[in-house]
C-alpha cells in the first residue's frame, strides 16, 4: 500500500450529509425500532422490504432529465447501461412490489418496513442525505377504516415509546374537503394547478404565519420580515373569506359553545392560537358543525365526500376509545406529496423545543402519510386504493432523546481482565470465558501496552470494575477486582498524599475460584 | 398520473440482481442478527455504523479508471461533481471511520456493525447485487490473542445459533507462514508477484481438487473435466514437494500417532482427505510438529513468526477450552482479499447441502476474516494493526434453514374480526382494540368485499380463528369465533353434504363479554 506517498493518501473523511452512528444512538434506536415493530405486528401488520436499488423508471417521480436522472435522487447506470436509483422513500418501491405481486397478496395488504432511504439534495444543520424511515400501509383497501386504523397506530404508537397522551396529536385532515373548498370558489379547473397549488402552501403555513398571513398569501402576497415578498394566489376577498372560514373549522372545537363557535367563524381574523387539551373531542360531529362543514364545501361531490369519509373515521375513533386527547381534525394539514388524494395525517410533538435562533417551539412533526390511490396505477393502469404512515425515525428519536426516553439501561460496559503478565494470557482468557458463561459482559485486554495504558482504556470504555491478578495475587491463588467509578470517586475527593489509602477502599481480593460471584456481587452494587 | 397511456407505463419488475424479502425470512434474519449481536456485546465489542455512501477514493480498492470508477462498486457523482460510491463491504468504512476519529476511540478498538452491501457485478443464481454482512473487528492491537478472540467468537456464535459442535469448524491459518513458504523456495521478490498469486489460487483450491489436482496447478498447469486449461504457476518439483509438505500438514492432526504423520509428510499424494472430528485438538502443538512446521518455512522470519503467532492462539484456545472440535489449522485458507497480513479464519459449515449439480457436498463458508494491517494505513501513513471477522448473513441464514432452525415460534397470524354489518364497523373496532389490549394480535377486515371474500382473506392470511358478530349473534348478545385451521381439516375429511355440519364443529359462539378469554382458550389450543 502506498502508505509512504503522502501525497498519493486519501483523505479519512464522511461524505457530505452523511454520519458515522455511535453505540448509544444505536441501541436507542434498535429499542424504539422494536417498540414500533411491536406496536405494527399486534396490529396484524407484516414486514416486507424491498431491495436499496430500484430501476429509475420504476421509482418514477424524479424523470424530468432523462440523460441524467439524477435530480434529488442518486442515480447511476449498471453494467447493461440500465439507469438505477438509490430509493427516496419506502413507498415508491412498495408501488412495484404491490403492482409486481398483486395475484400472491392477500387484500387488503397490510405491510411495514424499515430502513434507509437517501435524498441527492444539499445538506443542513440536522439534514442529512440518508436517513431512516418507518413506513406502514394497506394496499387494495378504499375504506377510511384502513385510514382510521393507521392513524390510531400512529397514536398507540406515541404512547408505546413512552410520550405522554396530551404531549402528541394525530392531526387528521382530507384532500378531497381541500379540492371541494377550491371547486367552491372556482378554481378547480386544469388551468388553475398552479394557482391551486399556491392556495395549498399557504394553508399549509397556517401554524407559522397566523391566519393574517395565509389570507395575505391567498391574496395579493406577502412580505416577510426580512422583506422578501412572496407573491400570493391572487384570489378576490370573497374566496379568501370562504378559504378562512374553512381553516376556522380546526379553531372551531376548542371552544365549548357551539354557537359561539359559528358566530366566530365569520370573523376568522380573531381566532386565536391553536391549543390542544385533553378533554376535548376530536372531530366536530354534531349536527350545527356539520352545517358549518358543508357551508365551506358547498354542494361539491368530492367536499362532500371528503366529509362523509372524515365522518366514518371519527365513528371508529370513538367507538375505539380514541375520541379524546389524541386524534384531531386540522383543516391546515395539506402534506407535501402530491400523490394524496383523500386522508392525509400528520402526528405533531407538542413539547416545546428550540428553533435555530433558540426560540421555543414545539418540536412538530415526526411522520405523516395519507391516502394515495394513484401510484399502483402508474404500473398497471389500475387504481389500487392504499393508505399509509411514514415515520420520521431520526426526528422521533431527537424527541425521545429530549424526552429522556432514550437512556441505555441494559447495556453495561464490559468487565476487563487485565494482562499483567504476557506469558499468562491463557489465565485471564480463562477468567473472561467464565464471566461470559455466566452472562456477564467481559474482556480481556488484547492491546500490546503496560498497566497504566490498560487502566486508561478500561475508563475509556466505561468499565464498572477491572479484573487483576499479579505475581503477588496469582502466588496466594487470589484475584483483585477494583471498582473504576468509586475509585475515581474516592480520588477526587481526598488528599493526593491519602490517594493510595483511598484506592485500596475501591478494590478488592477474594480467591480465584469466586471471580464470577465477586464480579458479579460487585456490579450489583451498582 | 398517465395510468390511461399504456404506453407511457413503466414496468413493475425488480431490478436485476435485487430482490425483496418476505415476511419469514425478515423475522427469521432479525432473530439471527440479535442471536449474533448478544455474542458479540457478551465479548465487549460495541456497535458502530457508517453510512452507505463514502467518497470513492476514501472507499479505495476500486480506481481503475479516473474517468468513471465503476468497476465492482456502484459510483456516481453528487451534485458537486465530487465522486461518491456505495460500499461494498463494511470493512472499509470502518478504515475511514478509525483514520478520522482515532483520538477520540479507545486502544483497541473493539466493534461490530451489521448492514447491507452493494457490487456492481453479474448476478447469478443466490447471488445478488445487494447482500448483508455482520462484521467484527479490533483495531489497534498487533497481538495474537485479538484475532484468538475473533475465532472463539465465530465459534461460540455458531453454537448460539442452533449448530451443534461438530457441524461447524473455524480454520485458522497465517499468511505470513504461506510468505515464509514462498519466500523458501525462492519466489518472494516483487517480480515474482504474479506467480505468488498464481500459487495461492492453488492453494486455496485444495479442499476442490484434492493435493494431485493443486499440484499440477503448482506446476505446468491443469486441464478440468470441461477440457478447459489452467495455466500453472511454473515451479519446478523440488519447490512443489514443499508446497504440498506444507499442505500436508493441515492432514496430519488426523492421525493418531504423530511418527506416522511425519513420515506421510513425505509422501503427501497419499494423504486421505480431511476429516473432522471432535476429539481432535486443534492445533499440532508438540515438539514433533513444530519440527515438521519449520522445515516446510525454513529459516525465513516471517514464517517463523507466523508460527510463533499461531502458537500463541492455540495457547489461548487451548485455555478457554476451544482446543478440541470447534477451531482448527488448515495450511489451505487463503482468504482472497490481498489485504491480509497475519492470521486468516475462516468458517466453514460440515452438514451436507446440495451442488448446482444436485451432488452433495459440505455446506461450505459462512465467514471468514483475518488480520489486515496497512488498511488504516492508506490514510494516516502510520501502520494501525487490526483483525476482523465477517458473516455473510444471507449465507448463514440459508445454512439455519436447512437445519430447521429459523421456525417463527414466536409469531401468530392475526385474529380477523369479519365486517358482517358495514354500519357497525365501530363495534368489531372496539373488539379488535379489545384484543389488542390483552396482548392479541388482531385486525378489523378493512377491505370493502363481502363475506366470502373475508373468510378468503382470513385464510391467506393464516389466521387461527375469525371473529363474526352477524344480526342473530347481535341480538343474543353473542359473537361467534370460528377456528380456520379446524375447519378446513374438518371440511376435507367429510362427505360435501356433511360440511354444514361439520363447519359447526370448528365454531364457538360465546357472550360478546368473554371474547377475549374464549379467544385466548382457542389460540392455547393450538
Amino acid at each position: 500500500m502506498a502508505s509512504s506517498d503522502k501525497q498519493n493518501r486519501p483523505k479519512a473523511r464522511l461524505a457530505k450529509g452523511f454520519r458515522d452512528v455511535d453505540a448509544n444512538e444505536i441501541r436507542g434506536l434498535k429499542r424504539m425500532l422494536r417498540t414500533i415493530e411491536g406496536v405494527y405486528e399486534n396490529y396484524g401488520f407484516e414486514p416486507v422490504e424491498q431491495p436499496f436499488i430500484e430501476y429509475t423508471e420504476a421509482l418514477g417521480k424524479f424523470l424530468p432529465d432523462q440523460d441524467r436522472p439524477n435530480e434529488g435522487v442518486f442515480s447511476f447506470q449498471d453494467d447493461d447501461e440500465q439507469w438505477l436509483s438509490l430509493r427516496y422513500d419506502l413507498t415508491a418501491p412498495l408501488a412495484r412490489y404491490v403492482a409486481e405481486n398483486q395475484q400472491f397478496l392477500p387484500t387488503p395488504f397490510r405491510s411495514y418496513r424499515q430502513g434507509w432511504v437517501f435524498r441527492n439534495e444539499k445538506p443542513g444543520p440536522g439534514r442529512y442525505r440518508q436517513f431512516m424511515q418507518f413506513d406502514a400501509d394497506t394496499v387494495g383497501s378504499a375504506s377510511p377504516a384502513a385510514d382510521a386504523e393507521v392513524c390510531m397506530m400512529a397514536a398507540d404508537t406515541m404512547e408505546a415509546l413512552g410520550i405522554p397522551r396530551g404531549q402528541y396529536v394525530v392531526k387528521v385532515n382530507n384532500r378531497k374537503i381541500l379540492d371541494g373548498v377550491m371547486e367552491a370558489i372556482g378554481i378547480s379547473g386544469p388551468n388553475e394547478s398552479g394557482r391551486r397549488l399556491i392556495v395549498l402552501r399557504a394553508i399549509d403555513k397556517l401554524d407559522r404565519l397566523g391566519i393574517l398571513g395565509v389570507e395575505q398569501l391567498l391574496g395579493k402576497g406577502r412580505k416577510d420580515e426580512s422583506g422578501d415578498f412572496t407573491h400570493g394566489a391572487g384570489l378576490n376577498p370573497e374566496q379568501i373569506v370562504r378559504v378562512s372560514k374553512y381553516l376556522a373549522l380546526t379553531r372551531m372545537r376548542f371552544f365549548d359553545d357551539s354557537l359561539e363557535v359559528l358566530k366566530r367563524a365569520d370573523s376568522v381574523g380573531e381566532t386565536p392560537p391553536v391549543r390542544y387539551s385533553s378533554g376535548q373531542t376530536s372531530f366536530p360531529s354534531n349536527a350545527m358543525f356539520k352545517r358549518a362543514w358543508l357551508d365551506v364545501v358547498g354542494d361539491t361531490s368530492s367536499g362532500q365526500q371528503g366529509i362523509d369519509e372524515l365522518q366514518k373515521m371519527d365513528d371508529l375513533f370513538t367507538a375505539a376509545g380514541y375520541g379524546t386527547g389524541r386524534i384531531y381534525f386540522d383543516a391546515s394539514v395539506v402534506r407535501g406529496l402530491e400523490y394524496y388524494t383523500g386522508p392525509v395525517f400528520e402526528c405533531e410533538l407538542l413539547m416545546e423545543a428550540k428553533d435555530q435562533d433558540g426560540k421555543p417551539m414545539r418540536f412538530g412533526s415526526v411522520g405523516g402519510g395519507g391516502r394515495y390511490d394513484d401510484l399502483v396505477a402508474r404500473f398497471t393502469g389500475q387504481s389500487v386504493p392504499a393508505t399509509g404512515f411514514s415515520i420520521g425515525v431520526s426526528r422521533l428519536y431527537s424527541a425521545l432523546k429530549l424526552l429522556g426516553k432514550t437512556e441505555d439501561r441494559e447495556s453495561t460496559a464490559p468487565v476487563v481482565v487485565l494482562v499483567m503478565d504476557k506469558e499468562r494470557q491463557g489465565d485471564y482468557q480463562k477468567m473472561v470465558q467464565q464471566l461470559r458463561g455466566n452472562g456477564i459482559r467481559a474482556e480481556m485486554y488484547v492491546g500490546t501496552s503496560g498497566m497504566k495504558a490498560q487502566m486508561k482504556y478500561a475508563d475509556k470504555r466505561g468499565s464498572p470494575l477491572v479484573v487483576i491478578q499479579g505475581g503477588d495475587e496469582k502466588a496466594k491463588g487470589d484475584v483483585t477486582l477494583k471498582d473504576l467509578a468509586l475509585g475515581s470517586q474516592l480520588a477526587s475527593s481526598v488528599e493526593s498524599r491519602e490517594e493510595y489509602a483511598s484506592q485500596r477502599l475501591a478494590q478488592v481480593s477474594v480467591p480465584e475460584a469466586e471471580l464470577v460471584s465477586a464480579v458479579k456481587k460487585m456490579l450489583e452494587r451498582k
